[in-house]
């Protein structure tokens, strides 16, 4: 006996409730948690459904495709780790904040490489016995930097989520696109505020009372693809840009680990540039 | 065309998404929500659904009845607005938001009636054209008391809550159990911390540095009934309890405005001393 | 025996604290609090004390003068009530916040008119016995309309702070700069972002997690006044923009009427587009 | 020229600002930033100030001693790297969280050692050089055990905190008072809710909305120690004691090292079983 994830993505029609739960009786599963969203606007259907019982993970796909409406997304996931690349610049707050999660068994997942584009972390990661992978930009063309980098992740095999621990560099369309929706960024500001650079300096100089930061996955529109996660704290005007920096990590790194945790156990929905969470 | 709550409470059993969502689909009902949740440890079944078509509300309820194992409780409601009475003792801060909101047409609510052991809020009320009853409680046994609070309650027909909006004095079993788990209260502490009297000097007496307040249904163990919502606010070693009482009343206020608009939208399960709350 | 408010914007140099805390002394003040800030980057010092004494004011402003700086602004101020003016356009919840706090004797406030464009507003906030004045901006040009609503303003004396509870219509450079600094507003989203028109459906088409509120004082930058107060809410992909405009009207009222509360207090400074708030 | 901090703790009185910042002035001292606080209820009066200049620490804080009344507390403090010691069980998170920090230069602190009952945070600690000491209860009196304790704190110099994070045995009254206000402990609750043992399965079992975890200094009465920090999350009924658990750590990691923080950089005073917090 088993615990299987399914997750159903589909226009909303009258009946697909119904028609799952069907299913999931026939195939005498027992539902463990049932999440479900309609979004009247755009006429969407979303669940993610928990069961426990024993099927062969191919007959019940197959099954539910049958019954469900054409262009239905249905993915049987049987729970097991992710494989994970790290990407990070200098700052050691978020990276070690995974990497402890890791050590501690609270992540579903498998870490494959930490790649930086200096090589500061190089002794943090190497205690936790994970690959450091140092590919300076130095000398480079922004692209060759990035070919470098996809040559580095591709060595790797079944790559299930990027995760950009703040990793400070732009990427272009073209390392977007190879990893669409697989790349989990942390921003570190509440979006759609303070896009760019130096968040915390933008803050400071608007006079904020709040500042945060946001998990989302990258688009090619810096700092607006689809949010993940966001949390905020407190500030006054005592607060510089670096006070603001310095307290900004600790909602920084909850943030996009709590993210990161939510990818990695199929939780996150995406479509029209926005995330069902359940 | 309308829309109807569907709230269902039971034992768990294997089938039970299959069996409702079978019986919605043959009355031709489409789904707008459908929040589930099962407690595995006691072995209980949760579902609030809200459908929108075209039915007779008692064959919907027998044709549940039906299909779902005997004692569960099945609610086929259309909504309508609920009728409640108000009791306060002075404070003008959780009465006048309820105000407010009735008077912005927020609530699915009619105010029967505020009932205060003082009449300083009479003026308030009668603003509102809000009948207001004053019935003091002096020179009377709390059990002489509260029999007036009784018989004026139940001149008023079909009451379905009572909301104690900072209403100072303790009620008794038999008054409790008259209305059973139709009394919303609001505790000004984050409870189960600081039960009883003052809970501002008590916090302030313990030095913390939060403050907040929980609204719950009233049973027969003081401030021990099951948990509805509850919010908190920071503090710091400035406040003296005076000021965490001034600033404690704008959590108060929110909190039981948020846990009876969950009551009125028939969003609350109680069981085992606790709420599910969809 | 009173209590006085001391504040003080000073460039900053040693010896400041010295030289006002001497002149405390010697007038034979007791300090109840006290608090100080220096910006080190704009080299500015700000200060706010309450004293208890028996003191001629004017003799305690000169001595102050005396020994500060030249450019120094100092107040020496006896608390008293001051005189607002809220200005509003259909919705109740802001200004209902207001008018029951002031009810309940919360805030150090006389409120000698509501003016707004519609008479949506006249029943509820003639409960309250506040004049209400409807000037309508209909086949007005705006600079008209605004010349009425300052002819009505102007006809009221000594107006300390206009508060802006969810007036819904832009104000002119003239408007601003004949009330500067005096113009309180609450946007219904977490500035800078969402700016403008209707940011709970910005938010909701950017699909954010947070939502929230804040208070500012007004200039001629559309949202970009020095801001006051902010407070967030959470929220999730089943939130419509309805539904954040709904859930987001108890942080527009808390935060609006904290900050109203600050300025009654003489808590603010404002420079450089920022707050700072003791 | 260099920065100093001066935290002083008096009864109250008129003129001590004025006697103190008569002092800095004298002594040429730039004050850089300046907090006080007065306990009118218990005539208490406190203050922290950051100065900058080039003095001798003690003529300074002689002179302060010549004018503040006799029994006053002065500390003039030269800031340096603090010396901790860590004591944990089993679990991984708040300590990682301090070892992280660490690590990435944050804490003004040296871990001189890790000490545990048992051994399997060893492979953590390790990996960052700090040494662990296993020291296990088996088959000790809980006395004969504490006395190990000592013996290895005890062969440490100059020990300045002792930090419990998620140390999982309760101390008696000896080891206590050997290291009186030095002992900082999380707790996994918002104190005073669910003192003592499994602070989560209480939570679960009352039903509440909120959970949280405070930081205190550990006194002879358990969890009632001075709190110095604390922090909250939602949760919901779906969440098993276990989810409170699991989500419970990120609170409860942050709360700890926010306290720690605070210690080592002289901001906390204790005093009625309270912290004033600059």
């Amino acid at each position: 006996m088993s615990q299987y994830r399914v997750l159903i993505d589909a226009n909303d029609e009258k009946g697909l409730v119904y028609k799952i739960s069907t299913i999931f009786f026939n195939f005498n599963l027992n539902i463990l948690s049932n999440s479900e969203f309609v979004d009247k606007e755009n006429n969407k259907f979303f669940m993610r459904s928990v069961v426990d019982g024993a099927v062969d993970l191919k007959e019940l796909q197959d099954a539910l495709e049958e019954v469900l409406p054409k262009g239905t997304s249905i993915d049987v996931i049987a729970p097991k780790k992710k494989n994970i690349i790290i990407m990070a610049t200098k700052e050691m707050h978020a990276l070690g904040d995974i990497l402890i999660r890791h050590e501690a068994g609270e992540l579903e997942a498998n870490i494959l490489a930490v790649i930086s584009n200096y090589d500061k972390l190089e002794s943090l990661v190497e205690k936790f016995n994970v690959p450091y992978v140092t590919i300076s930009h130095e000398n480079l063309e922004r692209s060759e930097h990035e070919s470098k980098i996809i040559e580095c992740i591709d060595s790797y095999e079944n790559v299930d989520y990027i995760v950009l621990a703040k990793y400070m560099r732009i990427l272009t369309p073209r390392f977007v696109e190879t990893y669409e929706d697989k790349i989990i960024n942390i921003h570190h500001s509440f979006l759609p505020a303070f896009i760019g650079a130096n968040p915390y300096k933008q803050a400071y100089d608007r006079g904020v009372k709040i500042i945060g930061a946001t998990s989302h996955f990258v688009n090619n529109n810096l700092d607006e693809g689809p949010i993940i996660a966001q949390e905020v704290i407190h500030v006054d005007h005592a607060y510089g840009w670096k006070d603001m920096q310095r307290k900004g990590k600790d909602v920084e790194k909850i943030v996009l680990s709590r993210a990161l945790k939510l990818a990695l156990e199929d939780r996150i929905f995406v479509y029209a540039n926005k995330t069902v969470i359940f």
